[in-house]
């Protein structure tokens, strides 16, 4: 697929009017998701106001956007310490948490302190986690610069980092307490990472809102070119859908793991080739494909709905085949599915698709199935 | 005050029909702690069984217990891993953490997982904080062998690592699953631990319950002495009370401040003297002599009950005099108070005594009370 070609300052700007907010209701710890909202239009803070904010960015986020946040932390009163860390998953590790923390001690951060995120997945969920932890848990504000953090890892509180085991596997729930997502950002993400946050997006379409799916479907291209009013309603709704499945099971007892399709093959894809080599969400496409077929086989889920989720997919330039794995072994995929975190006692558990628009979690399958479903995929 | 002669084989071993059993009510998070248990008697864990269990110690305590301890666990089918980490508080850090995660990962723990904590509160903070987090929270077991540990950090599920700035700076609230306190690992303390975590027996009674107060005023010396039937009774009513506070507020909202009492000083000077030259308890005995001094002053606490305080602490070889800061200025010690957790906008706040078993918590005081109290205080 061709990306329409970029116009700085038009594509992805929500006017005023269009900005959308959801609530997560999660009683005490319930807040909102502002969609569209740029710094300026941006609410103030839920009280108590904070003597001291830090405001974690990457090297990628801070020149661009890091700014107008500081501006929106200081009207309200609040002194801000800045925090730039390097960009990229390698810096979501132990040793970056530490310095946030003693970070935000050197900034006088005290129990009503708040940290925010202003970045992707990687930055919210390093800087999550060290707010979940600071003095046993500060306030924590979640500015998304990614699709896929705006639509899925900005919400719903879920926090890591990364160990040489693998990916997120220490962490914590820590729900934020506002989530500002400026759309205005996705004009100057790369064209990949923009798609990689689509294939998320066609994620809650799959497992829970058929005509969500079909939504994306009729708009997806146009979301890719920019469009802002068809990017916040498609952003705002997965927000809606994440919330909803968030107040089911906030830690992930059971329900929630629906959010997981497509990741059991999409996170040992990521792990086998190293991690930076497939985006998240083409990982997860071809994830998604995989646990499609499983689901036909294993679930009788009808071949037209197999067939729409991969057409959908390939026309957003994701990867629906074989070939993406870049000849990584069966031994190495199943292996790396053995050490997820839904895993127990090495038996890989999968979310199924009945039909689109219906999963479900917890499906352990035949190893023999895991197998051929693997070799038989399009090569 | 002499130290009783060490009779090894007899002191402190709870015959097996005095083990006595206290109930943490928290709902889901309800937990049993068997007080004078040894390894052949102890409970198995509560269902579901892990699959793997990590067992953390210390270099001291995991040639004399942990033994008997990887045995329980073998005897209920669990695969045991042990780790043992560097004895003293400077363990307590980022880095260490990591080494826990990593390790517990390497164990093969899954979400059902286990960690166990074999120490005191050094190894009990570290290994919780990294059960807290592993996998965003496996159950973690405590089996505590130091007096300060069975009556205070082992129990209420305040887990914590130390940052360059300060003791405890991250942590989480990770309540255990099991906690078993074998008494007859205190034979093995030295005399000055044993004193410490008398330091915290003496506050409970202080904050929270006369008659308690009375019975340790009575029977210190023989619990100091290794009375095995007086130590158990102490042990249990210590996990009772903080068990009532905790369940009150888990999370540090507010009323389980009252435990605090003592350390709000007690913390500065174990920052101000650098960690390690007081034993934490001695810190403690001391800054509970200057908040019943504050005490005296804001709230009209008894000189009678002050002087039962200083007097039984004195008696169970804690300090309680100024001299034990040695030299340690007003200053730093401010400083340090302002630095801590409870302090709100760089003003510490205290817990006080009404009277000897009575307390409130959350007070702040003049500038000048809290200066000239400390420069009176008995040198």
């Amino acid at each position: 697929m061709e990306m329409p070609e970029s116009r700085p300052g038009k594509r992805f700007v929500v006017p005023p009017g269009k900005i959308r907010r959801v609530r997560v209701e999660l009683g005490a710890r319930s807040y909102d998701i502002h969609v569209g909202t740029r710094p300026p239009d941006a609410p103030p803070l839920p009280p108590p106001s904070p003597g001291a904010a830090l405001l974690v960015a990457d090297e990628n986020t801070a020149p661009l956007y890091a700014g107008g946040w500081e501006d929106w932390l200081r009207r309200q009163g609040i002194a801000v310490t800045p925090l730039v860390v390097p960009a990229g998953e390698s810096v979501k590790n132990a040793a970056s948490c530490a310095t946030v923390w003693e970070r935000a001690a050197e900034a006088g951060l005290d129990r009503r302190g708040v940290i925010a995120a202003l970045g992707g997945g990687v930055v919210g969920d390093l800087a999550g986690f060290a707010a979940a932890t600071f003095l046993r848990g500060v306030r924590f504000v979640q500015i998304p610069t990614t699709l896929l953090a705006m639509v899925d890892s900005a919400v719903g509180g879920k926090t890591a980092v990364n160990l040489e085991a693998g990916k997120n596997l220490a962490g914590a729930f820590h729900q934020p307490s506002l989530v500002l997502a400026d759309l205005a950002t996705l004009a100057t993400l790369p064209p990949t990472q923009l798609r990689s946050g689509m294939a998320e997006v066609v994620k809650y379409g799959a497992i829970l809102d058929r005509e969500f799916f079909d939504r994306v479907d009729a708009d997806g291209e146009k979301i890719l070119a920019g469009d802002a009013e068809r990017t916040v309603e498609v952003v705002a709704r997965c927000c809606e859908l994440k919330a909803r499945v968030v107040r089911e099971d906030e830690c992930e007892a059971g329900s929630r793991a629906v959010l997981n399709f497509g990741h059991t093959l999409g996170h040992s894809l990521e792990k086998g080739l190293g991690y930076g080599v497939l985006e998240h969400g083409a990982a997860v496409a071809l994830g998604m494909v995989y646990a499609a077929e499983l689901s036909r086989r294993a679930l009788g889920c009808p071949d037209g709905d197999l067939r729409r989720l991969k057409s959908l997919l390939k026309r957003l330039g994701l990867p629906t085949s074989r070939g993406a794995a870049a000849g990584l072994g069966w031994e190495t995929l199943r292996r790396g599915m053995a050490g997820d975190k839904k895993s127990l006692g090495g038996r890989p558990r999968f979310v199924l698709l009945e039909r689109l628009g219906r999963a479900r979690f917890g499906c352990e399958l035949d190893e023999d199935v895991l197998r051929r479903t693997w070799l038989e995929l399009e090569a």
